[in-house]
């Protein structure tokens, strides 16, 4: 090791640390490992080969003297206190104008706290979102980073080159100030949970109602990917349906335990998003289903207790044609509720997004990647101040055409007891977002029955109160 | 004024403040308000009459000097930094072992952060909901004390007199340590949240499908206020149905804006079910609807760029009939999850609920008082390690008898685009939550496909990854 000649230092090697610096090395420029575990360093050290491109140590003072000035230096690693620690430890090896760079999913507030702690200092902190999984962040993630523009522009030439590429243009983007990049990488997990929720619904009915086996699943979704629905998540849904068990018969799909694990990104887009006002009840149902998934003990038992109807044919059309009309529709509206939730949040905080960047940086490498972005790209640059994707002319053919479908499989489902309620949800949330009038008129007569908490009128200004008769 | 003589103090005369003072005065306790505010003052003085039982002032020493000792302070007050404000100012008057209790509905951390802070300076704070809304304050509200049970001991004589009663039974007991009290109070609002979303979908259900006028509205609300939908809420809203408009023809339901206003407790409920990882669907949703309602310029936009089904009549049998077994099964699912949701918490929190206790208080004085609290009461009491209300067995066969009714009105307002958005939840929620497998098992396969998060097996134990084919 050469010191002060690393273009990019990373610390934390685990799967997505490690094929993260390799993308860095494979691009053409130097780049050095941190980790405690020796284990990862020497891992990355023999996947590396030439040791004067990409190194790695588990001794922080020489991981930081490998690097050129002003370091340029990412973690990859757990969010939460651990990032604290880091770069606690990190501060003082460290000079005025360093870079460092949170690529994990910390919580933006978090963010907001870190980069005013090292500004202070000196330092250039800013939070990057990087999404793509373990394979996008060796072969081009999509990258999402905000916070300290002087910062970025250092490291821009990095990430561009490691960065998915969709038609030649690099997915990552200056988004924003303060904790944009972390925030735009909450609300596409949050987008995410919403998808995976739909597509396991749709397989659900498809296995049930159809009847379809695992082969024709994957046929089924191949087909979709080739379509409109063309994503990386049905891209991978077929592939799942594909495949074998390697520790006995059949398909693997059949054999895993539907019980649906979750790291936290997607609880978090609820929460602020309800901070915010802003209604994703695709989003939250799709939370609200992992952690009756985790209840396992409970569904079995209550399995038992209850009748479920017995499931009749589709008769109203061809199922796989209204699950396929029915799925676009629910993407369209959960990429609705989250584009909505991120630009609330630009005014809320201050980012000043810009929506059609986002799209445009979510085409590739990132989880959420899909031909729909690309509309959502183009609903944006047609009106810069869209609320909700509702509302673009790019999608109100779309969506008016594939309602219907909805409307057949929820109303099928409810029947047949095959729970639908990311579609549900989708659909309801349609259906109020498209009504001028709601019976919360009611809501709020009730609220000033018991709580004298007044009510606005329809046909005069001002705030009213009712003594009412009882 | 007569120092050192009066029973219990009250800070804040608002409606609230006043209505609960007067209680405590007509209850033969003698009572002592102070408010800034020199109206509230003497709105108090005027309604309370003899000066030597209740009393205010705005003058916070003489306040204080009224009171005997130990003294008994309660705080109605908006939540939130004047809570902190008023403990403060309070502070230097008091002496140990005098009392504060904070009725309003502060954020249960809060409580815990105001309970320590306290405690080290020897006074015995505590939180205690208050639901009743103004008539409740006055005629006898449910109170849910939690904290300082020292505390609550002192204040108990008052609190169980001035308590609305159940066949005698006063609603108040001391409910936990910390803030129990204030967590009970925050679920007690999400479920009234869900319900009251629940009863607008059934109102405009049974104007749009059924064409019921507002008399037959209210015919039938206050039939269904007879039978096993008895509760506070459907007999507001058979009321509100009957409410001529002081301002113009008609009923006045139909001029109060469809924009319905929150105050945060929905939403905290829900934001906390996630952190603890209980489905709360119902109550999610009737926050969102809340939300959308507010986007009213948006709806009314997106109204006219989409065409909605023709609303077909209902074939399906008698609509009312309908109504009053889905709106039944959607109170019993909306009660099941908020009552979960306590139970979680009481773990996570070492609040040790006695969920048996928690619906007894809850049966009279209460926004969601209800004929089904009794059922609830016994359910608990029948079996105290109960997780779900859906698994007691004084609910399956209610459960069970009354579902297909909500999945013939899911259906049919899928179908005809009437959203029914807490009826949609409760059934899919209880789907889900009957279901043995989910199919959640997709979900835990995309995960390890794109990130590597291992997954669970049906057939063996332990913790697996897959190479997954491409």
């Amino acid at each position: 090791m050469k010191e002060n000649t690393y273009d990019f230092g990373l610390i934390g090697l685990g799967v997505m640390g490690r094929n993260f610096i390799l993308n860095v090395a494979d691009n053409g420029f130097t780049a050095f490992g941190y980790d405690l575990d020796a284990g990862q360093v020497q891992a990355l050290q023999e996947e590396g080969g030439d040791r004067s491109k990409v190194d790695a140590t588990t001794d922080l003072p020489t991981f930081v003297k490998s690097l050129s000035t002003p370091r340029k230096i990412m973690l990859l690693v757990p969010a939460g206190k651990i990032v604290d620690a880091v770069i606690d430890n990190l501060l003082p090896h460290l000079d005025k104008g360093d870079i460092i760079i949170d690529g994990g999913n910390s919580f933006f507030t978090d963010t907001d706290r870190r980069e005013a702690y090292l500004s202070e200092k000196g330092i250039n902190f800013f939070g990057a979102g990087v999404s793509g999984g373990a394979k996008g962040a060796r072969r081009g993630p999509s990258i999402m980073p905000g916070g300290s523009k002087q910062g970025y522009s250092e490291v821009k030439p990095i990430f561009e080159a490691v960065a998915a590429k969709f038609e030649g243009e690099p997915c990552v983007a200056y988004l924003g100030p303060k904790s944009a990049g972390n925030y735009v990488k909450m609300v596409h997990n949050g987008i995410e949970y919403g998808l995976m929720q739909l597509t396991s619904e749709i397989y659900d009915l498809l296995k049930k109602s159809g009847g379809l086996s695992n082969e024709q699943l994957h046929q089924t979704f191949s087909e979709w990917n080739r379509g409109r629905l063309q994503s990386f998540l049905v891209e991978i849904t077929a592939q799942i349906f594909d495949q074998k068990d390697d520790l006995g018969e059949g398909s693997l799909v059949d054999k895993i335990l539907d019980k649906a694990k979750q790291k936290g990104t997607g609880k978090w887009t609820s929460q602020n998003a309800m901070d915010l006002g802003i209604p994703i009840p695709t989003i939250d149902i799709a939370v609200s289903m992992r952690e009756i998934s985790a209840l396992k003990d409970d569904r079995v038992a209550a399995d038992q207790v209850y009748d479920r109807p017995e499931i009749q044919p589709m008769t109203e059309g061809a199922l796989e044609e209204l699950a396929e009309n029915a799925l676009y529709f629910a993407f369209i509206i959960t990429y609705a509720q989250g584009m909505h939730q991120l630009a609330e949040a630009s005014k809320e905080y201050g980012y000043e997004l810009d929506m059609t960047t986002i799209a445009k940086i979510w085409r590739a490498g990132c989880i959420i990647r899909a031909g729909l972005l690309e509309d959502i790209a183009s609903a944006y640059s047609q009106d810069k101040k869209l609320v909700n994707l509702l509302m673009s002319p790019e999608f109100t053919g779309k969506v008016q055409s594939t309602v219907n479908a909805a409307r057949t499989l929820v109303s099928y489902g409810a029947l047949n007891g095959i729970p639908l309620p990311g579609l549900s949800n989708a659909l309801t949330y349609f259906d109020a977002f498209t009504s001028s009038r709601l019976p919360l008129n009611l809501i709020q007569a009730q609220r000033d029955h018991f709580g004298s908490h007044t009510y606005e009128r329809t046909d005069r200004e001002g705030i009213f109160h009712t003594n009412w008769e009882v």
